[in-house]
């Protein structure tokens, strides 16, 4: 299905409004998700649009909850997430760290009691669009194993980095810390593919090509860390700058954010940092030097004489720009997961959408 | 060679005043790479003094530089290594992120005109050790591929984070971008050994078992990134924290710092960030946190059914207490790297190290 960005939008607004979210939060909410699908990374756009429904209807995601501020000093801010929305807190947190850098140089905000916040980068760009180098990162709940160990451990704890770079578009690095993301898995479970060996262990820590050991709930097998001992040694920072950081119960005590009882809410945590380059007087070289750096990158020699060597982030916004002209191409699950939405709320598929 | 922790230093003390760096400055070089030996990390110890000590000779280190601050805020600074010892830059670097996050809760120093600083981790642990979180990085000369380049982009650009832990010893995370660190390949190479397929491609991008395409230099080949595009993403993006943030030149201008003219600086750069516990209201709880975390990763069941899940460096530390009670037991390169100094320098390797 090719459906617009604006078209897309309005159907997650539309859809969040019914269920009790105010419409600036919907609108934040919505932009955040789309961003995602127009980036070309279905699996943490509107296709979770159901799962977050159903936790708004149950309470443990709470429509009208208001992240607020609870303690913060001159370059750093705890937020409390009041159980609201993941993008609806992310984007709050990320804009106070924003404000925080933008008095200090640095700003950090430690984000607590909030839920699954979808793509990290979306958060990250935010900090890039201000002018800033932008950091994002979450827990979730453990579903990577590690060196060692014999199940899960911490979760795929996303990490995003983002940067300015003048005639190009930001620098986008988005990455799950497990060898891939979740989503990937449950993408080929629903299609009724098998993944590569590597991505996930059974629960002796034996590889399989079943996506379904991992499915299942409970799992019966894990995610793979990235590089082994690395991604959990990265997965290890990031439940620390985030739970641990912002005060919040941490690994063991979380809820899955699509699997458990939908009334109660998560405990999922996130970090953002932002780098303010106006405060510094190296911000006036940056964005030169980053492009500068960039299209020495691309002059590089190829592999295989030919092709072309990517930047984080440029393919994403490749078909991010034709998504702004052609609309979003959403795959087949996204789409039947929206139909199941529009279906229960009683909203109609837009027509331009067929 | 089995040798104690104060005898290393004061060797590595006696061979940098010999060559003009003042007893303090080597103080502080010298417990920068014995504490990388007595953590196991020979790579970035003792044997690489005689390739510093070459550089401080032929003027490319200056041994009476001093590092200064050019340019703060409330929550950074931008120091001007001087082109002294990355050791000697290094420190005062991190000593600097650490008061600003003092008095802001975050900190961050820009280190440029450095050279290399060996193991990130040492800087990082500082912070942890000052009650604080800490993160340290640095960009090196392109010795790392990336998806669809035919040869280096990147260096290993090496990241460390470390945190107090309560109880335990500081978590500390110290890892190269790239599949492995190039000091791993250089000791195969040295030891006359094949290394395993996936750390090493030559030219044309193949994968290679013999380490002398990548120990040759000019370089026949290049080290993979760790986890392919995330390897290559997070090498991009401590590129951008140390030399484009920094105000240095870029990665395609650095030196190498063994093999290039000794008389010219490397124009190594580097980045420090402090997280000051004390500073906000989850500081109290943070270090209890950990430990517990700790220990329920512990109590996890185990792979096969035994072992053991470490801690990042937990073996590091474990290493460390065995060095502080019974020396550190150097490997056959780093005393011959260490007598080849004594040798040159007409000092006598300790009596007590036979």
């Amino acid at each position: 299905m090719r459906i617009a960005i604006e078209e897309l939008e309005k159907l997650c607004v539309t859809a969040l409004c019914r269920v009790g979210v105010s419409e600036p939060d919907a609108r934040t909410t919505a932009s955040v998700l789309v961003l995602a699908d127009a980036w070309g990374v279905f699996t943490h756009g509107v296709r979770n649009l159901g799962g977050y429904l159903r936790r708004l209807q149950a309470g443990g995601i709470r429509p009208a909850g208001r992240p607020r501020i609870t303690a913060d000093g001159p370059a750093w801010a705890l937020v409390d997430g009041d159980a609201t929305l993941g993008m609806v807190s992310g984007v709050f947190a990320m804009r106070t760290a924003i404000d925080k850098a933008r008095a200090c140089g640095l700003g950090y905000a430690g984000l607590r009691n909030t839920c699954h916040f979808g793509a990290a980068g979306c958060y990250a760009v935010m900090a890039a669009k201000d002018g800033m180098i932008g950091l994002a990162m979450a827990n979730d709940t453990p579903t990577v194993t590690a060196p060692g160990a014999a199940g899960a451990v911490f979760g795929s704890n996303p990490f995003s980095f983002a940067a300015p770079a003048g005639d190009e578009p930001p620098v986008v690095l988005d990455m799950a810390t497990s060898t891939v993301a979740g989503g990937k898995v449950f993408l080929a479970a629903t299609r009724g593919e098998s993944i590569p060996e590597g991505w996930v262990v059974d629960g002796e820590g034996n590889p399989t090509t079943d996506p379904t050991v991992f499915t299942a709930f409970p799992h019966r097998g894990s995610l793979t860390p990235m590089a082994a001992h690395k991604g959990y040694g990265l997965a290890f920072m990031i439940e620390t700058l985030t739970s641990i950081l912002a005060g919040a119960g941490v690994v063991r005590t979380l809820a899955s954010w699509s699997f458990a009882d939908p009334s109660i809410p998560t405990d999922h945590s996130a970090a953002f940092f932002a780098v303010d380059l106006a405060s510094m007087p190296t911000g006036r070289t940056f964005q030169d030097s980053m492009s500068r750096m960039i299209r020495e990158i691309r002059a590089l020699p190829k592999a295989g004489g030919g092709g072309r060597i990517f930047v984080p982030g440029e393919l994403e916004w490749a078909r991010h720009a034709r998504a702004v002209k052609e609309g979003i191409e959403l795959p087949p699950e996204a789409v039947s997961a929206l139909r199941q939405v529009a279906q229960s709320l009683g909203l109609d598929i837009p027509p331009g959408a067929a």
